[in-house]
């Protein structure tokens, strides 16, 4: 109740503290503003606070490393931490700072990083994702330190760059020690709890043709003509792997794990037979299998084509596996730590929280898989605002987000270890 | 069997120059060279020379002007006639200087415009497409000067800009009043002789989605999957467009009038739904219909989409028709200068030519449509060579097809007109 009250009375310096994280325009290679602010917004709470550039041969080399970076030079993580009193459970609570880039500006009403604030929502790029989470871990963490709440367990604040590209800046955050007992990052999941999280990587395939002048097309194989076999393909291996998806915090997905097309390009010329089509995509990774396994089955599915059709037998579809790839993480829905969540979510909002798996991954994955610290997504915001024009998020819901991370934390870190 | 003789014992004369012509890089805004060049190979055979850049207000406004520039300045057109000593028929020997981009570089073995010649073959940009059919052209008229034949009727010849994009340098010459009885245009027809040629002309089509998450793919529409649907009524309209080709002439041609899908493009990032789709293509044109026909029934099918899908009902694909139109055309095959061409052919040749429709379309569209002059397509080289890497001619059709020439234009020009 008294976080409530000091939330309550303190409001407008969240609401200021996330003005101040969107108005820094926090794209790849331009972190550095936002991860001072951070800095030093965690060392006013005591924090022992590292920032660093990522770097080093363990974390180029890692399996779990992705990223089209050769170096993170101007682009350093930043993480805080809090030595409990010693005996409680730690935690680790992870939010990236990196945002997508703003896209047309001539879709966007207002300026993408003024941080306007109009009926409630706070508009810009990155509000959404995932400004709006960081600044209510932020928000908690000062009403502990304002209140004097003392915490067993240490807290861990994960800062961090390239979540966007693959989750560079949380490995490196891992490899460099700061794992804890459980983690929290309040990635936009609309303030449902998501202890499992869906996983996905990128595929490009290139689907071959024969040229000829478009007036004798019959003397080539029109590539855009194959492609529809390859995407007729891909629709029935979504169909297979998803008649296999049985777990209820997936019944609300009419499809848990898409595979979804998101790029085509092919051919240069309307009179000619287009000998190359390129597509990309990507393939959602259940928690409960490995990317090898799901890349084996991907690759069957496409070489299946090479067994029915002589055009593919002679020129088989190329596949490609690129750019990002976001491990699958989950916790197990009894875990201490989702209880704790569970509760104070109930306490805070009045209500039985929507738990779900996560239609996207995030660094949970990577936490879950490298770090072993079993991570929950909880957060304000929704995933349709991500990466849109004229983002926005709403107030109401980082404060209230707030409030049950407060609470969270200080019943977690003061849970006795091994008790 | 004079014209033979000269054309053997000065093989070497027609080579120089066809190598000459392909050493001039005449892509678009580059034509001025060879222009040069050919005006004063003409002027050489006293022909009366007219050099210009076509430009006005009845070239732009004309409803068969078909180009993306806004003026012509550095690409002149060149025609020279020489006046017959009467009473003969006319004719004009059309063929374009303008050559399609080299494209990529390494694709090349050797520089696109060096004119290398090895085993009886002329390398180069445009030695096929059309500039073998050039010399050809000019050969037989030298040939003719050369051993002093008289023609009664007039010769007319197009030297023309702009056929690789639109045929706007024939037209610029038909308004200037250069026109006929009859025309040959030696484009690569593999020595058949095309009395009909197909038109064609370029479709733009937009196909819409509804963006999303591609892990939430089902909350958004994708484009590239409506795609498929657009495809499929594009080979059902191709399908039921050639069912109704019944002219002999086209018997060579599994389909006679292709819909060929040249372009596709959507979509900017794996992870999300794509909204648009942008296709382009090309649709054929029948000389026995006209282009309004065509589109209207293009339209029709794309169109019947909305009725069966409420998706496109709400979201119509767009259809555009944009760049090039080449307009069908046709001679009558029992016209008097295809009994003299075809006479003449057996002839040199020593068998029966091979008649057939020209599977795409060239200026003798306009020059038929606009200019009121039968067009007749006949030259050395094959279509598949056109507009790729390493293209090359055959030097011994170029060699007959001069002769062919030479011959036709003797008898033609002195047929008594009206008689």
């Amino acid at each position: 109740m008294k976080i409530q009250k000091w939330m309550d009375e303190h409001e407008q310096k969240l609401i200021d503290q996330l003005q101040e994280m969107v108005r820094e325009p926090s794209v790849q290679l331009n972190e550095w503003g936002i991860q001072q602010k951070i800095a030093e917004w965690l060392e006013d709470l005591d924090f022992s606070v590292d920032m660093w550039e990522p770097s080093g041969t363990e974390l180029f080399s890692h399996k779990a490393f992705m990223s089209k970076r050769e170096n993170f030079k101007g682009s350093p993580n930043v993480v805080g931490v809090k030595k409990g009193a010693g005996r409680g459970k730690s935690i680790v609570l992870n939010g990236h700072v990196d945002v997508v880039p703003e896209g047309d500006l001539t879709d966007w009403r207002e300026d993408p990083y003024a941080g306007m604030i109009k009926e409630g929502k706070l508009y810009g790029r990155g509000s959404t994702d995932m400004k709006g989470g960081n600044a209510a871990m932020l928000f908690a963490l000062q009403a502990i330190d304002a209140l004097d709440i003392q915490l067993k367990g240490d807290v861990i604040f994960h800062s961090v760059i390239e979540e966007e590209s693959g989750g560079a800046g949380t490995l490196a955050a891992i490899l460099k020690g700061y794992t804890a007992d459980a983690a929290l990052i309040p990635e936009p999941s609309n303030m449902k709890i998501f202890p499992k999280q869906q996983g996905s990587m990128w595929f490009r395939l290139n689907v071959k043709g024969k040229s000829a002048h478009g007036g004798t097309s019959y003397e080539g194989v029109n590539a855009i003509t194959k492609t529809k076999q390859v995407l007729e393909v891909l629709e029935e291996l979504e169909n297979t792997r998803n008649a296999r998806v049985t777990d209820p915090l997936f019944a609300q997905a009419p499809i848990p794990l898409p595979i979804n097309v998101g790029v085509i390009e092919g051919g240069s010329w309307p009179s000619s037979v287009p000998d190359l089509v390129k597509i990309e995509g990507r393939v959602g990774i259940s928690p409960e299998e490995t990317v090898e396994e799901v890349q084996a089955e991907f690759h069957e599915a496409i070489h299946s084509l090479e067994e029915t059709d002589p055009w593919f037998k002679s020129h088989p579809v190329e596949v490609e596996w690129f750019g990002a790839r976001w491990l699958p993480g989950a916790i197990n829905v009894d875990h201490p730590f989702m209880k704790i969540l569970t509760k104070q979510y109930e306490r805070v909002m009045g209500e039985q929280p929507p738990v779900e798996a996560a239609p996207w991954g995030t660094d949970g994955g990577i936490l879950t898989a490298v770090g072993k610290t079993p991570s929950v997504v909880f957060g304000p915001g929704v995933t349709k605002m991500a990466h849109q024009a004229n983002e926005y998020i709403k107030l109401v819901d980082v404060r209230r987000c707030a409030e049950v991370i407060a609470a969270t934390l200080v019943n977690w870190c003061n849970e006795e270890e091994n008790g």
